[in-house]
């Protein structure tokens, strides 16, 4: 397949063949994602390969058992991590200095252009991938489950797998909507009117509202999925994290 | 070029020819760009396209006139974005709660991982670019530049052109030196001199060393290219804008 029709056809899968990914070909998948762009070329990231079903019980709970995760055949745990990086500063007689926030925002986006390349190079042959959002939100219990040291936080998660479904592809809001020509154009409630409203008039958009006894998508989002009292809750996790890991 | 070979013989540009980037082109790549997973399908983020030569003089001196801003046809600045969403739960009598460190940090994941996707777009047409790190350093003047609105944080850039350069390949690390198995597996002295030992002997290492005059390769980033003092202050700068811009 053209990368163009890859990348504009893609499509997260969330179901999976029991069937094992082979470690020769996570092996060139992870090489590709290391080819990525990173700061300085300090490649401050790690990546924890999940295969044991042992661990991945371990593991699940930590993202809410979501199905996606119990059932992928891989879990990928792509982490900023400092650690590596101050250890060979150390013993080079070099002090670092990135115990603080902007070394953390440097790390994770380290961490997350190397998922997505990652995401790429899987998805070009044949295997499905979801992006788990809750890495986040439970980072203290996943540095307990995988054992990260000071200087490391994970990220982002990818679980991996042979697709076991097909799904249509979801909606995006139009490239107008997302883009801006050399400065920001505030929207107006006019621009946003037309912006949703191929969103909302959708059947699964209209199904999801029902379904959550809600009167617009809108407040599924902010009564259902993302609360205003979980995020408050996970962002004092997260910073805790940060400051327990050494970056605040 | 088949993907796999793409993404291991990449290398970032950093010398552009005066040619443009055709509108219609990269239209086609920011499409691409946006067909990348984001949390609940919120699109949390905007991409600002500067093309224009008086808004990127204006530009250039917040990533410090580097020749690799100053030269290139297109600068891409991708921001996470909470401002729309935001506006759009107004509309539609949802109270949004997005006003946290978690939602910065959900919003900045949306916005990295549709920047390296589009890389890797840009790439597969023959294009070339290079991620401009000092985005987080001065966000505050970014913001103000491209007239940012609450609730939008610039994460990172991309300088984009149509390649006047065949650079060699730069090194990377072992892939066991980034990669776990199961669990983080934490570097013995032995590791990181086994890890980084290819990195040190290298010709342009060696180079950088002297050029610096340094006595480690280490002492090179924490001396001169990445110091404390500098992460710091950047950091400092940085928590403010997610506190002016909402986030905290």
């Amino acid at each position: 397949m053209e990368i163009s029709e890859l990348l504009l056809k893609r499509r997260s899968i969330r179901k999976y063949l029991s069937e094992q990914v082979d470690d020769a070909l996570l092996n060139d998948l992870l090489k590709m994602g290391c080819r990525t762009s990173t700061t300085g070329n300090m490649q401050l990231y790690s990546i924890i390969v999940t295969k044991d079903e042992e661990r991945k019980k371990v593991l699940a709970p930590l993202h809410f058992n979501q199905k996606v995760v119990t059932m992928a055949p891989v879990i990928l745990t792509f982490c900023a991590d400092f650690n590596r990086f101050n250890k060979w500063c150390r013993l080079r007689k070099a002090e670092p200095g990135y115990d603080n926030f902007l070394s953390f925002i440097t790390a994770a986006i380290d961490a997350l252009l190397v998922a997505q390349t990652f995401a790429i190079a899987a998805e070009s042959k044949g295997l499905g991938i979801c992006y788990i959002g809750t890495t986040t939100y439970n980072a203290d219990k996943i540095i307990e489950a995988l054992k990260l040291p000071k200087g490391v936080i994970p990220v982002t998660t990818i679980t991996l797998g042979w697709p076991d479904e097909e799904p249509e592809q979801v909606d995006r809001l139009p490239l107008d909507a997302v883009t801006h020509r050399e400065i920001y154009r505030d929207y107006s409630d006019e621009d946003i009117e037309n912006y949703y409203k191929e969103k909302e008039a959708r059947n699964d958009s209209q199904l999801f509202i029902a379904e959550n006894s809600k009167k617009t998508l809108a407040q599924v989002f902010t009564d259902v999925r993302y609360k205003k009292a979980d995020n408050e809750h996970f962002s004092n996790v997260l910073l805790k994290v940060l400051k327990d890991q050494g970056f605040m």
